[in-house]
């Protein structure tokens, strides 16, 4: 950590900082420059994270050398770390697709596109029960009843499930029926839920906020991973920028920047991203070819009659061109595409 | 609501959209012009909410006419709403001053900071008993601890109090403390919580998120506003934007927004906003300018201990000149500050 | 265009507008709702822009339904263009790779990297006489000296040159010298330079704009376009926001977004959007997998030498690995680079 | 400045950088942690402008010390800059109120809104000769006739006269005719006109670009400032955000941090930050609580007759209201309006 103190800082204040610094048992090396006074602080750095100096006076700017977080840093782990879904592993060579319809809407609906997307070779499958919604006019999603539709299309075609849990109350039940937590973009700091999460024992989908830094998102898995649960799979889900094409502009340096940053597997959400079904293939294509581990997109039989995002979701002919592009692209990446 | 054809819609696609208005009660008005054909829906448009259209083939582009949100609209209620915190109204002519430290620290903190705001006539105190960080390894408040130590603030000194509630899970617990709920920035669209907040009979304090347009912020008091609970006071307190002078840019236009578009009472937040201390009382001027209800801001008589966020802390010096300050502009603008 | 009226508006206010559409040549279709009133308006809306409506009294809002660029989009013409620089196509089925070094430092610099890429199989060079630099105590190129030397590359190694032009003033100098005029991502609504470039032959490389939207890009392209020159080639490079890993966001979906909505080729700045080396190739590769016309990146033997932007130049050892990645995406893509 | 090594940075990495450092005159200092090396280099950080170590090897981050803009800074120029338009003063204890209609449109409309300024006391009128336009279909000013039209009022009724100039190109030109050359956003950083309005002898109204930090604007007016122009009033006129209610969003504390930071005056744009007239009194009087030196609002007697920005001309009875209302705030703040 350097602290950068102002021309007019006294040594009395300097003094105070130093104290300071040795109190919480760092090291202080003090440099005076003609224009500015530079402190430099050695040691750990999250010490400071407990106990402040921004507040002291005489203090122009603190700067961190040390990233803020340690347990998803590849500094801490240097090999992938590849989750293991009830037997699906998400990371290391396989590309994995999560697909399905963007909420539960009846059994015959989620039976269906299960039955259509195994047959594709899907192994982890997604469908919303509890919907968070901009407008509570909005259909916010079956609920219980549509954790028990998912928890049986479960049992009856082998896939694996993830779904979306809004808060800590109920992470419990929604840890009975299905294999991945969904921790969405609008709760990426809700920090009781991730906690919470933290400890469950089933792997989280944690997708980046969608006002997020890259850092905020790796600060996000840190509160997973220091309750115990190492099993956490990152998401791109696209963020708010002034464009208006696109639902949020999907922030495709993500995925190499987390895979230089962390050991943690990355998946893209193309869906959420582009708000429209034209320009989908072509997102995910750049989620395999910037090195992402999976895309997780949506899809629909009847788009028009889905209770949410038919405008996103990809039909039955939609879904079987991008898979077969993406498969494309895999195959020169060097990843088996499941 | 107007929907927009792509210029190759066939009669087929137009058909089918005109049977589906009409399925769900609103009439469809048909235009065909050269370039493209639009068909007009009157009704109530959130009728649409539930049966979204955004997936028919043949449309380019769907158009809300009317307002998303109801109950927050002055076209609803035409009257300001006075939010009465058990005897200290909050809107109409009075601008009121809520302060006090970002987090509770001890009880000697507490009561020091709460008879000197007592004595300079402010009647809400603010303290964070519960803290949202977006690091894990800083400090994360004294919890249940910390809501005792408000609720003997409040019987000592008859401050009312606001405090922020995280969860659901405990927030009734907060409210038996409490005199305000207060709902932070990152939880603005955590739905669970709003329609909670909307059962409890507490007056709430409704934060805009940091990445959250001021069309959300109105449909986020939707949501409690629906339950019953109609005190509901909005909060501006800057978003995110690549400035990097402040923590965060201060939207002061979303004052005389709110004051166009909704009833309900609005205040502003210049601590967070700014981040650091200098300029906080420029920004509660402006905040009196623009026609707000009130400000919230962070006071601590020793700002270089306090655990959190003390570089935006106010000393107590500076919040007496903030106060003059504020008080010479409300004069002008027609109002009392308490 | 549809006008939708306040709910206070008079019979007058309507009035007045269905007179103004009439003057100036469009036909409207007036329909009343129970909330609202709406005017259609059938013809070209691109009259308005000359005749704006506004601030007509009673109007709440108004909503383009054609797109405000002709020239630029597909709709106007279907079939691809390819751009021709002197012999070299830039679009169709080859994936154009321009590359060089950020400024022009010296002959010996420049000959030296047009050698290695002509070897290389690239095409088209890029580098940098006149440099637009946010502090003006940053090197600013060589200016004339500069083009003389890109002129020299240009006649030993017949390599095609790109180089930016930074005012209207000096445009027909760096026409002289040069194949491609580039129009930087500051310059993007310098109208004036749009203009000017509009009325040269030489084909022109636009540059979204670090904070415009892809529909602005697009206007931007029809200034050019309307002054009779035909061969624009856009480029994405990466827009601002708060995320601070990277220089800029690189808005990939811009890409496939270009590609549905004008036939104009466009290519992506890896170099610009990354800010620095490590990530460029995987954002090439997503360039290429999102269906691009090519790539610009920023190559330099000896980056800790570069007068600029050295942290984002591939040294030779990267552009290779780069090459030889992209060559095998575009194999998939159906596209041969050059 | 300090440079933060990679863990694995090697004792030749580092060696490089502090040889590189003597030869360029700044005097390095290493010290060398458990978990980085960190060297601090002593010296005018200017110079790392021209001979930058970006690319160097081994180095993780650069971070510098020392602000990068000097004449603009207020530890330059200790004095508030008042600037001097020919007679009348802009910065110190006035207020001022630029105004006018967004373009000039005919000899009768410029001299009516003239004559109406005048009355109220306004010394200042702004009114665009050339209009950049996003769209190249919309009114593009009427060019020389329309700064004949600015130089006819002038000299008939002593207003002093601001209009924006678009291109270095013309620059002489209009400045024979005004007062003040004003540098609108878009072109904020286009260099060639900062430096060309830099040797001219006229005041220069400095817009903030739209998407610029407000470092980058001190840097902009450095290259003003450098070329010996003294003369530069800043201008905060809203930035792009996602926020759609507003055409811009209005960052009010960049006037306190101007304040701050710099001792040129900073008036602010509520026209062009709002869009529509409705909430640009609030916004005006925000702009004196913050300490502005004035604003620029556009102002005309028949907005449904303008030929741009009519939605966002205050009519003369708004311009009155607003008048009265800022008054009463200067008041306050101790300032005259005029």
């Amino acid at each position: 950590m350097i602290i950068v103190f102002k021309p007019e800082a006294t040594d009395k204040h300097i003094e105070r900082v130093v104290e300071r610094l040795k109190e919480i048992g760092m090291t202080p090396h003090l440099s005076r420059g003609v224009a500015r006074t530079i402190l430099g602080a050695i040691g750990d750095e999250r010490l400071l994270e407990e106990h402040p100096l921004d507040a002291f006076e005489g203090i122009e700017r603190i700067i961190p050398i040390l990233k803020p977080y340690k347990l998803a840093s590849r500094e801490f782990k240097n090999d992938d770390t590849v989750v293991d879904v009830d037997g699906v592993k998400v990371g290391g060579e396989t590309f994995t697709v999560m697909a399905g319809p963007c909420a539960v809407e009846s059994e015959e609906q989620v039976l269906r596109i299960a039955h259509f997307l195994k047959e594709r070779g899907v192994r982890i499958m997604r469908g919303g029960a509890f919907k968070p919604r901009t407008s509570p006019y909005a259909f916010q999603g079956l609920g219980l009843e549509g954790l028990k539709l998912l928890s049986k299309v479960r049992s009856e075609t082998g896939l694996k499930i993830v779904t979306e849990v809004l808060d800590a109350q109920n992470a419990d039940l929604v840890a009975q029926h299905v294999d991945i937590l969904q921790i969405g973009a609008r709760n990426m700091q809700n920090f009781e839920l991730l906690k919470k999460c933290g400890r469950l024992r089933r792997p989280v989908l944690l997708k980046r906020g969608m006002s997020s830094t890259i850092q905020e998102l790796f600060l996000a898995a840190e509160y997973i991973l220091m309750e115990g649960n190492h099993d956490v799979i990152l998401c791109e889900r696209g963020i708010k920028t002034f464009e208006t094409f696109t639902r949020n502009t999907l922030d495709i340096s993500a995925v190499p920047i987390a895979k230089l940053e962390s050991h943690l597997p990355i998946i893209v959400d193309p869906s959420h991203a582009a708000g429209f079904r034209a320009i989908i293939p072509a997102l995910a294509r750049t989620a395999v070819a910037a090195g992402a581990d999976g895309i997780i997109v949506e899809v629909h039989y009847d788009p028009e009659k889905a209770l949410c995002d038919g405008q996103q979701a990809l039909r039955e002919s939609d879904f079987d061109r991008l898979m077969d592009e993406v498969r494309r692209v895999a195959a020169v990446m060097g990843r088996t595409v499941q």
